[in-house]
């Protein structure tokens, strides 16, 4: 259900920048019910200076090894499951892709079930029963 | 009104590329009432590796062909409307680019009229009336 | 609270880039306040022909000095706020980066507060007082 953009400054190991994407899926599934197939993301390397982030902003030290992660999903999680993914994403984040915990940046952008299509021109979320979504 | 993002796996002719932009506004003209003139997209080629999807979900057979499609549109288009744009992109870019239509993958994320300026730091769809938008 | 994706065709100065940044920060400052620390942004040069816009939509003469400004926020700002944003925005682009404001194209994207975590895995929005944003 969600597209995920990730956005990083270049010069990672390509190692760590798979491993990043792999570890905020993770935590959609397990802190937000999302399929395990369900895995579409777009990561993109920017130059220095062309992804800009405050070092201090709300107390939090951030640094060059800042992620941005943009998460697009239907609504109909509750804030208490978008702050339990928050914390498991930063946690798995830091430990499988080797950052800092204060350098992971979340947003979630919400849309309806009827806002989605995975191929061949079908609305999968509204015409196929949920225990098909898989 | 909308602002399409268009991302893909880089290798395709120059011509293909142009022509998914161009089924994709050509279906939002024919099924969500997108103005002809409307057309604002950006079309980004990523390596392998940094376009991640997954081969299988919801049972269709997806490929290196991938693309996803993002429509951000201001709020008001029917459920039947969307499903109608899903098939219609779906034919369009499939026949247009030569692509398979399993591949094909959109996700629309609504805002408000409010929500947008076309340049000269005006709210063209607040002040101009609906005839104008053209 | 917001993040901004900038999108340009590529061939600017360096200068003018980040002034774009800048200018668009100011205006969230003054017209949406956005505290001055809140500062994360996406700039992306794109080449001619992966950026495409029209020239004409809406009686608004745009040239390949176009910009497209995304702004994700929280939702809460009224529609006058947004119109003296875009009207502001478009000023201090023209005048910061010597760009046409014809050529300032804007769009928002409103989420919730609980959307965000901005590092250490918290949803600081919903769990730091107001006045603590800084």
């Amino acid at each position: 259900m969600p597209l995920v953009r990730i956005d990083v400054i270049e010069g990672r190991p390509e190692s760590e920048v798979r491993a990043i994407g792999d570890a905020v899926h993770r935590a959609l599934g397990e802190c937000l019910d999302v399929p395990e197939r369900d895995q579409f993301q777009i990561i993109t390397e920017h130059p220095r200076g062309r992804l800009i982030y405050d070092r201090a902003y709300l107390g939090v030290e951030r640094t060059d090894g800042v992620v941005l992660v943009q998460v697009i999903l239907s609504a109909g999680r509750s804030a208490e499951q978008k702050k339990a993914f928050y914390s498991r994403a930063a946690q798995l984040i830091a430990t499988q892709a080797h950052m800092r915990p204060e350098d992971v940046t979340i947003v979630l952008i919400e849309n309806k079930r009827e806002d989605w299509s995975f191929g061949n021109g079908a609305a999968q979320y509204v015409t196929l029963p949920k225990e098909q979504w898989k």
